[in-house]
């Protein structure tokens, strides 16, 4: 998936890690249904507490936002993320007996801490986006896992995640961040963002929360 | 109007800011109607402008929350503030012949400046709290101010907004961050809020916002 | 004074905001020796209050930084502030009866409120660059107004004060932050500062701030 | 070692994770002298870009302080931090051949991340105390481990660790910090900081940064 223009030149930039990401053996077993299930509920309850953190990092991509449109794209993003996206972690959750009151009780492994805090660490340091390259990967990426499976992983119990993801509403989310990518880095950084002096920065911050997300699926891995 | 329990305390620790604030001279002309137009449509610009800093103070309070139930209700009020607030604000504007590229144009006046940065400063320097203490006197005082004159004030052309703000919509967004107030307030300061420690400077940031309201006034009436 | 190359650029760019500020009527009686001694005193007390703020902003500064270097002279920066600059406000400020703890009880008047949430907000929504363009007019200009009246202003009973900031040790300062700036501009806005997108918005931001120290010195006019 | 009275009921309450991290057999290694080489140096190599963050956190510590007095000592520790401990840490990288640029070229580790990032967004999600809290087991674990090693470890090749952080300049430095922490404490907290509502919420904390520095020795041994 392409999800405007800015997003393919910063997963170009981000090789080996994006593959190691998108292309981790968890994803893999999750598309074959060989994931063991303790395994997949341990990556849920972890994937709730990322985000919890996830949220409060496009809160402050509110705050740092130069126009109204961006701020406005933000704040629905937050809502989406605390009203459905975590409600439907909820669900899958409740589904296998795991209340919300536990989830929130669970400890976050040192991966899901690395991630969520290098998000968040990337908006305080930075600027708007600085903060839009380090959110980018898992958005876009679990749109672009979610699009590749779809048509193909028909026999898993993970259809569901599948079925999220590579949705039509995940991908309008998808198309929509990615223009808001493309809005924020031409007024930050001109028609030929390649050029510019920051472009090697905000590819580097993009590659690194992509390793994180391959950390991440790592741990998902050891329940 | 109580909204609460803390916020009546934090009303009486801050006088005489607060009836400098809800009985300011310019509350009284709106009242009345002997606001000049002019003094009127230049509060509303730079009280736009004042909704956008808001708009991103709140979002600030998200990404301070301990709580998923305080990040819930921060992110709905974010919503509030910039679909349903900003959009009241673009209407009457729109209706002065106001578009909002010239709202967005105008120049934040130094007590606009003042208010907004001190109420982010206030979360950027302190907790969630300290951001709440910053964030009631404009939320509550509103409410206050439009509850009082609703009943008395017929006569004038700014009926609509003594409406808004004293009409059942707005005041029970000021019972819900009231109760927000309570819960955060019950969380860190424990049962008896006026014998802990903090007590003291959360009363302080409270007053100086109000008075930096009552500012925001006397710059209205210097178009 | 030039301090650097990037100075000049933001300095043009904020006509006639810089001459307001730099040429105040505060200035021009500080140098004629027709100030009050009641405004003097008014505004240094504000300006204690101030430097501690603008501390807190060049700490920011340290956070925000991309480089070991850009670290090191912003905590270099806050250590002369907090040392070095807030003493010899002590020293004058006791010379006249006025204790650090009646400076510190003071009441921050909407224009110190003002000009100084807004450079740490600088700081918190944008990056690194953002924050250097709130700072400057207030390093840079004092070093200017200083240099401009040494030669000139002898028979004034604010002497000191011209000495202070015209003198080598804070000229020296200028000099480094000067620098500071081009290589921070450098890093972030390439070698063609002009043509860099966000070229426009960093001069803003510097001429906003050049607008609050104009409305500073008003401020001292009125003790 | 005491450093205060706070600290103490901190540890206390985060065991068993203080004594995994204090007790870990990283540390046994260094004080027997069975520790790998390579261990030690890629551990150095991770500890420096540790401190860069470390100094990042104790800068956004001075924007946090709610006196002077907290201010200056946090600016002083920065100071500290970058021009003296980094300093020993280039020393002893040099003598081993390895130069600053290849230290600054390193990638973080995961739990490198972790820990760094997870103490600047205690910083920036809560108050100056929560920030303090997540500063705490850094800095005086290290004293407390370099105490209780100094009299005993005495043929090991990593005698010069043990003596930086065993001997008297870094003793003091932690006396100092323990101090800080009573008066942050008693300013916030009130005079029985154990009944405070927000205790456990501080002790989380410093537990879960307690555990960051266990991981982080985890991943010393992962060379």
């Amino acid at each position: 998936m392409a999800y405007g223009a800015i997003f393919p030149l910063w997963r170009a930039a981000a090789e080996p890690q994006w593959s190691a990401y998108t292309r981790h053996p968890f994803v893999g077993m999750l598309a074959e249904g060989t994931l063991p299930r303790a395994a997949f509920l341990h990556y849920l309850v972890q994937d709730y507490l990322f985000l919890v953190q996830f949220a409060r990092a496009w809160a402050l991509a509110v705050t740092k936002a130069d126009t109204l449109a961006e701020m406005r794209q933000c704040a629905a993003t937050v809502h989406g993320l605390i009203v459905d996206e975590m409600r439907l972690h909820l669900q899958v959750c409740a589904a296998e007996g795991i209340e919300e009151a536990a989830l929130l009780a669970a400890e976050e492994r040192v991966e899901t801490l690395a991630y969520t805090r290098y998000v968040l660490d990337a908006g305080h340091s930075g600027d708007f986006l600085d903060l839009l390259a380090a959110l980018a990967p898992c958005v876009l990426g679990y749109g672009e896992i979610g699009a590749r499976l779809l048509p193909e992983a028909a026999g898993t119990p993970y259809r569901p995640w599948i079925e999220t993801y590579g949705g039509p509403d995940y991908q309008a989310v998808c198309a929509g961040v990615g223009s808001l990518i493309d809005g924020a880095a031409a007024r930050r950084l001109g028609p030929a963002p390649e050029q510019n002096a920051r472009w090697a920065d905000i590819c580097a911050r993009f590659r690194t929360a992509t390793r994180l997300e391959a950390a991440f699926w790592d741990m998902g891995l050891r329940p």
